[in-house]
């Protein structure tokens, strides 16, 4: 409750964002109106453009105010290597690595019966549809290191070995850095499931 | 980087709000994007729609989409006390305490002669106006506990003095609950110089 309806509409509709609770709403609020009036005049605006032109890019699904995004319209990607995330953001995060070269495809969730989510709700059709019109040579799983993310990337492996592509699974293990120490029982487990000769 | 200039604009434009760094503002921007699409819609217009309305009150400088706010049009409130507050936000917080009836005057800063900001800056004159067309009862200095909070309450205490006004300040000291082990040195000097007889 501030002293005018309109600031209060404002600090809920500021809760949508992620992250962002009663209080930090209301600092955000009366910070935007009292010292910040071009950064929030800027705000809506761009919000509103993004909203209106911001769709999925047409190849891969990303987020996008292209037919087709930079990356799969970039001749130099290579098109052999598909990298499947559950979300536009996992893509970004790899590329922030850098080390990957390939295309990418985003499911925009995972498979979980219990909220109903199936194969059809996550783009599973058109990934198919992709491997059998533009077969690639490594298909590479990268959804989340959660229960969901495994059944994901397991079903989607099935299903691709029905085309003859090879699936692979990006590892997990203890973090780059990483003290065993610090590290939780789960990730010790697979890291010393998971080891390799050297 | 995203792979969209007009995400990174809005990730950009989230920069914006207070305590928002690169992380969460692309968070924020994908969730928005991806998930939350009719709060983002909301949050645009109500953004747009409080930028255009609201203002300052006529009588005590808070935000507020009416020339009135509705403190100072309440004919409950009681009109002989005054409290001066840094900004809005302070108001509110006294306001959601529940236990003072009076009135407000915001002074949307304070005076921090390093920076510039002198009594003019501060709606000093507006103040000293109103204390002369309506002398108060009492001048409740409820500026921060701070250097300059400290200074300007002083400053309008003196001035105030010269319309024969009383100024009082807010108490400072250990917080209901607090535990003398864990609070700071200056707060427990300051409730030392400041203990009552009981």
């Amino acid at each position: 409750m501030s002293f005018s309806p309109l600031i209060d509409e404002l600090i809920n509709a500021l809760r949508c964002l992620p992250g962002v609770g009663p209080k930090s709403a209301q600092r955000m609020a009366f910070q935007l109106l009292q010292y910040r009036r071009e950064g929030a005049a800027k705000l809506a605006n761009t919000l509103h453009r993004a909203l209106e032109h911001v769709g999925q890019c047409r190849s891969c699904r990303t987020l996008t105010e292209q037919t087709l995004c930079e990356i799969c319209s970039n001749p130099r990607r290579n098109p052999a290597l598909l990298c499947v995330v559950e979300s536009p953001i996992d893509a970004l995060a790899i590329e922030t690595a850098g080390s990957y070269g390939g295309l990418y495809f985003v499911l925009h969730g995972k498979l979980s019966p219990i909220d109903g989510v199936g194969p059809n709700d996550i783009g599973i059709p058109q990934l198919m549809e992709r491997l059998q019109q533009n077969p690639v040579e490594e298909l590479i799983l990268a959804t989340n290191a959660t229960l969901e993310g495994e059944a994901t990337a397991h079903y989607i492996a099935d299903r691709a070995r029905a085309f003859n592509i090879a699936s692979s699974r990006i590892a997990h293990g203890v973090p780059l850095g990483g003290e065993l120490e610090f590290v939780d029982g789960g990730t010790l487990s697979h890291a010393l499931s998971g080891r390799k000769t050297i």
